[in-house]
């Protein structure tokens, strides 16, 4: 018995313009056609401009992490992997590069893969209203055309072409707790009591930069996390995991071996004359590792052994853009700048061009236009190469657990990514606000990034900058049980945000409670979704394509095959509107209790208050639910009972830990 | 025949915390309570703290020009007035700073004003979801307390005791275009042209910083703007005014006959020895103007004449927080500091330390707290005093254009206010973004700035900063029509703006023009609001406190008594959802024609195309619409007819231009 459904076969054609590097995002083979690329009008001179005509209600999918809607119409948007933590409707790169998009116009349907590590504009209708233009600066691009019959059929081609997609442990999908920084081991045993003492359920507790010993990669403070392994394994006896962040650049400090190292096998990045590239980050000064040279990748991925043989099971890979504080180059500048300023007359001229000089030094294009990469390929630019950096950091790291641990399963997410990486691990979308807007961007985040095979994701839950409120709190929360990624974090200097620490903790723990009781739905969901190249999250609009409300229905998504949420956005809400595309049943989570209403097609206003959760599950479906545990561990799956209309469900279960996903054994047809 | 309401007379109490500075804020007579502040807990120590409980369904409104809702609950705001152009969720202080609430809960109704010029933090049910906590460092305050039977009646009383609120002329009420800056005259009669080519109504330019000589106040670039007064002249022709910019800093320069006037007088705010204090603005260096002495706001004043001369019928003060882009200390600190850095190594720490103070000048507490005010009251460090600083440069110009021109209105509007300044001129809301959530902000934000008598208000619509696109333009547009200043702005830099640029201009043209038609009906609910100290926009929670989803409901408002609007303010969407209090009749224009709906009290989804506007005529109400025309001097009343269910309406109509509001000849009830 196989329960994995058949991949649908379409045509696939690839178009070769200019030299395109290969970066590996792709993995099938395919011939390039000889043709000319269809459905776009093509200009390709100095660069690449594609351009088609979009009308009213057409609409263009996809782009993975983005501002903005499901439909991309009405925006401008630069793949470039950007450490920009003010995502505002403005914001037109954020972490990731993901340059993957399906047009429906009335007379054509498919999808496109603009494949280049160099920065692509898509223009949706901007700068003309009836107009797509996709341009780059670089000559060299591969694309992909993507013929099919439905989106899904599109989606589920292209992400049978890119590999499939990062499986987590289970886990993985509990609830989890962060913040910059827990400082020491009693703090996070602080939080763990915390979580314990109001009977929250808790899987894992991050460790963020301040672990480290003056922010050195895969070291350990002795003062304040020593004797590591012991503290690992006490956690964990708790039912909880650690989880210690990785970063991008490596310290420069005499003695420090990885640096060393480094140093001495030409591991990393270079400036024009061939020196190791110095940029300033949370360390310092740092080098760059670079992992676009596959020796790098094996050298800094057997690096997470370190912490393996201590006992961690899961990592986190940040500042991989990489981000740059400033660089040496900027240091020196400033410091000509300086000297002539000293000795000069200093007016608001100069003050001014000091203010904007050092001002501009953060993430700067004249530094990423200063570093190479030795490649299997040749010596490139970092500029033209940037999109490539964080995504071959998480590849470095999950090609050598695969190695250091090839039985195991181990939790593995980015903040920078580009698709192809989605194979190695997930994202969290980055360093997002406690605001409100910033709930409803991840529900339209999350389609959009399924369709780019990046399926373990999640927001910080709560807000990353700025301070969180209860309220604001409770409803992403109401969010965040369904997305498999399921982290609260927030940012030095901000309100403390850990659930136990709010009037009414009893609120918070129904709404995390709920969570795992739906994780054997929710990761059932995400094991076929990985399995079978699909989408987890799904907008109306795909599955309801002939409904003119439902395609424009931005805050409500699909969930697997069975369920609809449709969570509460906004301040002081006594509800929100959900439309139905088709009836439903209500499903109503009100202090513990379930309460089921069944409700006709259309629109309704819904009344949820900030300790309920309210989800939709379809017509004819069930979905299998279990009772709640402290974590995932301890949740028995014997108690399943299934809920909804529907009389039967196919459940995904294993052990959480190895890897043989398809096994048939795996799949298990629930009856009522 | 008075057509004005009676004012409803209900007990204000007045309660005196420490020594207040007289703000004159309110300028009614108020005897102080012998008895202690009613419905607060106080603490009266080194600053001041009032506490009062709320419940989950209880509500606070006020604080004027405010981020996110309209029921204040969830959020921290402090009364600051601030020159900050990221209106996000997470700002606290906007350009007003405007003290005055109303709490509602199960067993109280009461207005509180909190009147001092110091920082007040209001702190809504954010650091303990039950609390409203009001807090001050400084320990002088005048407290008010109003009661009332119904929100209505409160607002009403505290505006009666703050004064009338300002009214401008008709003209006022046209369609206005601007753009920091249009830089010559040419570049004007451009814009002009392209208005009346498409025939889309235009009654206003607004000329930014550029017209003047080297941003000097009340001097005109010869080059640029020669022969101003022709020019004005020519323009008005067109039936478009001239609306220069007036900045509160005046530059430091030999010569200037302003500045010397201001340093021979000792006009200027002074630092702690008694010099007129510097800081860097547009025009490089500058003294402020010391507005809190009568006699610098008479003198000041009276340079508006220099341009009122030439023709000028209107003028908007900017900057008069007063933003600082840093000082001559902050300039004189950092050549200290690069002294000593170019003389040393110069290594990450002090990049940092460079960085870090930089980027902290502009508009820094150290700067505020480094000079001071001379009041009729005596020598008051600026910190203290800092928010009645833009309400007294917009008082001096108000008061003195009194003088220059009694007979005739003039436009006046500010970037900073405190509550008082109402009476002298309007606000817009500053430097906002092409962002979709402003229009929602600004939805909630026009009936709270009404409670605090600010009645001639309105957005920067298309966004000052950032690119705006077709459709954000068209959907704030519709919003736009209905308040009373209605100005297209945006920043240097950004997309250009102006509606005939954009494909489909009749799309424009058709929304603008319903504007002019609507202008007799929203001149006259101004009027009388202004007249009877009453709101213009109301909250559907003050009409209908019984119904507990129009409590919550806070993307629609009542406009005077007849109308309800519920403006597009999501990208790509087909319609909204719409509650409907009670029945009403629904009125689309579609292409320059006007379809009339019945509709049911309850929810709808309404589609409203982008080129369409949808608003709601309450049941039994009628409301005038006259014939379009491209200004407001062009609009023929006799083309007048009601539209609507009811059967008539009071029309306030009289020459634009004078000041005797209250005549009863002024309203004419019109009949079906």
């Amino acid at each position: 018995m196989n329960f994995s459904r058949t991949a649908v076969i379409f045509v696939i054609k690839k178009y070769l313009f200019g030299k395109p590097f290969y970066t590996e995002a792709v993995v099938k083979n395919i011939e390039s056609a000889s043709e000319s690329l269809p459905y776009f009008e093509t200009v390709h001179s100095t660069g690449l401009k594609f351009t088609i005509k979009i009308q009213k209600d057409d609409a263009v999918y996809g782009l993975g992490e983005a501002m903005r809607g499901i439909n991309k119409k009405g925006y401008i948007y630069n793949s470039f992997c950007a450490d920009d933590p003010n995502h505002t409707e403005a914001t037109r790169s954020l972490y990731g590069a993901h340059n993957f998009i399906v047009v429906k116009t009335a007379d054509k349907l498919f999808g496109a893969f603009f494949d280049t590590p160099a920065v692509v504009t898509f223009d949706v209708c901007y700068s003309k209203f009836d107009e797509l233009i996709i341009t780059s600066e670089n000559e060299n691009m591969t694309v992909y055309i993507i013929d099919g019959d439905t989106i899904y059929d599109i989606v589920k081609e292209f992400r049978s072409i890119i590999g499939r997609s990062y499986i987590p442990p289970m886990w993985a999908f509990g609830y989890t707790q962060s913040r910059w920084s827990y400082i020491d081991k009693d703090d996070v045993r602080r939080v763990a009591k915390g979580y314990r003492d109001f009977d929250i359920p808790l899987d894992a507790i991050y460790m963020d930069i301040d672990y480290m010993e003056r922010y050195k990669d895969f070291t350990v403070n002795d003062k304040t996390f020593g004797k590591l392994p012991e503290f690992i394994e006490e956690m964990k006896e708790d039912g909880i995991r650690l989880v210690p962040i990785i970063d991008a650049g490596v310290k420069i400090e005499d003695g420090y071996d990885i640096y060393e190292e480094g140093v001495k096998n030409n591991y990393f990045c270079t400036d024009k004359d061939g020196k190791p590239f110095e940029a300033c980050v949370w360390p310092g000064m740092t080098h760059f590792p670079d992992f676009l040279n596959p020796e790098v990748r094996t050298w800094f991925g057997s690096k997470y052994k370190i912490l393996t043989d201590m006992g961690i099971e899961g990592f986190w890979n940040d500042m991989n853009e990489p981000a740059i504080f400033f660089s040496q180059n900027s240091v020196d500048a400033t410091h000509e700048k300086i000297k002539r300023m000293a000795s000069e007359k200093f007016t608001i001229d100069e003050f001014n061009e000091l203010k904007y000089y050092i001002g501009s030094r953060q993430n700067c294009d004249e530094d990423y236009s200063a570093f190479y990469h030795n490649t299997p390929s040749g010596r490139f630019c970092h500029k033209d190469m940037h999109n490539l950096y964080g995504y071959n950091m998480t590849r470095s790291a999950g090609e050598a657990l695969e190695a250091i641990v090839p039985d195991k399963r181990i939790l593995l997410f980015s903040r920078a990514s580009y698709i192809g990486m989605h194979r190695y691990g997930g994202i969290w979308t980055g360093d997002n606000h406690s605001w409100w807007s910033h709930i409803l961007n991840e529900i339209k985040v999350l389609p959009s990034l399924n369709m780019c095979g990046f399926l373990y994701v999640g927001a910080d839950i709560g807000g990353f900058g700025c301070d969180t409120t209860r309220d604001l709190l409770l409803r992403w929360l109401s969010l965040g049980i369904f997305t498999p990624l399921m982290r609260n974090h927030a940012a030095a200097g901000t309100r403390e945000q850990e659930c136990y620490l709010f009037e009414r903790p009893e609120d918070f723990k129904n709404i995390i409670d709920l969570r795992y009781r739906l994780i054997p739905y929710i990761y059932s969901e995400y094991m076929k979704a990985a399995i079978n190249n699909e989408m987890m999250f799904k907008p109306l609009a795909f599955e309801f394509p002939e409904d003119k409300v439902a395609c424009c229905t931005e805050d409500q998504l699909l969930l697997g095959d069975e369920l609809m949420i449709a969570p509460v956005y906004t301040q002081n809400a006594l509800g929100r509107y959900v439309y139905l595309p088709e009836e439903m049943t209500a499903v109503r989570m009100r202090a513990g209790e379930l309460f089921f209403t069944e409700m006709e097609k259309g629109h309704h206003f819904v009344e949820i208050a900030e300790n309920e959760v309210v989800f939709f599950i379809r017509k004819g479906k069930a979905i299998p639910l279990c009772k709640r545990a402290k974590c995932v561990e301890e949740l028995d799956l014997s108690t399943i009972e299934l809920i909804g209309p529907g009389e039967e469900y196919l459940l995904y279960t294993d052990d959480g830990f190895s890897k043989d996903y398809e096994n048939p054994a795996n799949f298990r047809m629930l009856k009522k």
